[in-house]
């Protein structure tokens, strides 16, 4: 990686140097880095191979550093990604590997292949993996909703990827990894569902540019040095001004009003929680950030849940950290939890527009390409070893 | 005000040149210029006699312009700011004004007092500019909850001032401006609210950084300087990085969790409704934006409201603009509204965690300075005449 990062430095905002952007994360980075030095087990004989498809893009570059900085083991790893940057050359772990067109025939003998390249080439390569024996963690929307794919936050539903197991030369499986925003929100509100059950939940999201990809952190970063300038902001992946503004998230709106991000966390929230009853609405929106989203989450639940309690309950969450200090008026942040593992929780309190303890306001950040991508599916990749 | 905003043309992010940094509202502004061209007629004998007190601040030179702008009428016009701005030229349709340290005496023989200068100058001459026989109109928190203090915007709840004149040399009226956040939501909100009730509002905020004041736009052009160059950024009004950042509302934490600028939503919106059942719970989140806020308001009627009558209502009513053309993903951004009197709403939406036609989802934008300050304040000096 150590090459990847040096030629990525230059560009600021590249989700590949995420240090230079975020000057907190850039010393927890550098710890990281320090800690696991001396012998590197990842690569053995007794991992599954691997395959990285979209490995060119900010999930895919991010799937790299999340399996080295959790020494997945891998026996082989092969980096896809389309003709386009096929031959392209990326050193991992200290070896140099060669971006392969991504081919049906790429998956023979792949036991895992983690996707992140879209969902028309998930729909198209999804089911070819499959055949070869491979187990899919799709990072896209092709199958999240197809009855019979799991779609699983490790620390919220591991059971429903219990019965898949990795195939030898078997027929494969797909799981699906969820939307980030439902991921984000999930962390923070199943704990608390767990103990007092969630009737309702209203979400209003503050996404980054991080999930419309390397391509709108850049347009992002663009678009600001120009409106500091004076000049016109370069509008090509988004079509309204992004620098200093926000707006409606870009995806295409339904005939209900509902764009396609808010109905993920309606339709993904019911089926990651297997309760059909649970009303859930969003209002989804770009904010100027970089790569991690924030949400304020509006809870009412079936039975009390007083607020001390709501927080030893997400104190005590894996993968969670709860960061609720009233007094100096420290809570999450976006910057807070980028290159972080864990999604945040704070400004937790009860809501005073409902009666008794039945209802709470939470405020969630969590790293969009990371537990909202990246590491949400290597973890489910982890629960295949 | 020519002289005015060259002198301040240097500062690309200043409050008072607005159309650097909004590309769109720059042509509106050029079109607003050059309409009211010819002849000046707010200054005329029949016209109150009017002080601005904080005119310095961002929302003190707004109340300029906007004076300005609407032909205000006055007689005599007297600029007043604390000590340290004592002395300053301010040109004003095109006569130059000498800004005066503000003292009790400041008010002999003013009519009207429009205030923006902090909540303590408020509560310290306020009371003394209304034994001179002023009626003061201010834009700071300190009298909103007294309940002899109406608490108005004008097209919501005009009555609740209905009582006040201007006084000639008897005792003066103090009339108090609604917090930012408070006023762009009930524009949106009200018209909606006397034609179905609403008996809940969930409301999540993306605020500008206007509402702290102009060093506090200053310093989000400074810091996002700062972190383009890679540099540390400098954190002077905020404790911690703005730039390419969000955090929660700044104002302190009270014992019940909520901040201050959440409770003012809570309680302003019982008092301007008159109505203290209603249920209002707020989470409010400063963004980096420079001069409009943007709301998601999820509403719960008593009477079942459809959402295509809930767009014609809006459509209808008095300030506010519907934009929500789902085909073209055209909704309210921040930019779209900044120096603009309407606040926008679009999103208008059937909220689906609601049975029947009680719940509504909608995102509101409102330029933080006019509306949800200056403008407001001025429309109610104009009320006054």
């Amino acid at each position: 990686m150590q090459a990847t990062a040096s030629a990525h430095r230059l560009h600021l905002f590249s989700p590949f140097t995420p240090a230079a952007f975020t000057p907190r994360g850039s010393a927890a980075r550098r710890r990281n880095a320090a800690a696991p030095a001396t012998v590197r087990m990842a690569l053995r004989e007794d991992g599954p191979s691997l395959a990285v498809v979209g490995v060119t893009g900010a999930v895919g570059q991010e799937f790299l550093r999340v399996l080295s900085d959790r020494d997945f083991p891998y026996r082989s790893l092969r980096l896809l990604a389309s003709r386009r940057s096929a031959g392209r050359r990326i050193e991992f772990e200290g070896r140099g590997y060669v971006v392969e067109e991504l081919q049906e025939e790429s998956f023979d003998g792949v036991d895992v292949a983690l996707f992140s390249a879209g969902g028309s080439v998930s729909r198209e390569m999804g089911p070819a993996a499959v055949e070869r024996g491979t187990v899919v963690v799709d990072n896209s929307s092709a199958f999240r909703m197809d009855p019979g794919v799991p779609l699983v936050i490790p620390e919220v539903n591991p059971d429903a990827m219990a019965h898949i197991r990795l195939a030898g030369r078997a027929k494969g499986a797909l799981i699906a990894n969820p939307n980030c925003s439902t991921i984000i929100c999930l962390m923070a509100a199943t704990p608390l569902h767990r103990h007092a059950k969630v009737v309702r939940m209203v979400v209003s999201t503050y996404q980054a540019a991080s999930g419309a990809g390397a391509a709108a952190m850049e347009e992002l970063e663009k678009q600001t040095r120009e409106v500091l300038d004076g000049k016109q902001p370069t509008c090509e992946i988004f079509k309204q001004q992004y620098a200093f503004n926000l707006f409606s998230h870009n995806a295409p709106v339904l005939s209900n009003g509902y764009n396609e991000e808010e109905m993920k966390l309606v339709k993904e929230t019911r089926k990651i929680w297997n309760d059909m009853d649970v009303k859930v609405t969003a209002t989804c929106i770009r904010v100027p950030v970089m790569r991690a989203h924030a949400e304020s989450v509006n809870l009412q639940f079936e039975k009390p849940l007083d607020e001390e309690t709501a927080r030893q309950i997400l104190k005590g969450a894996a993968g969670v950290i709860v960061l609720d200090d009233r007094a100096s008026n420290h809570f999450p942040t976006p910057l807070e939890v980028s290159n972080k593992d864990h999604v945040a929780v704070g400004r937790i309190r009860q809501d005073l527009s409902q009666e008794g303890n039945l209802g709470l306001d939470v405020f969630v950040c969590g790293d969009q390409i990371r537990k909202g991508a990246a590491l949400n599916a290597v973890q489910i990749a982890e629960m295949l070893l």
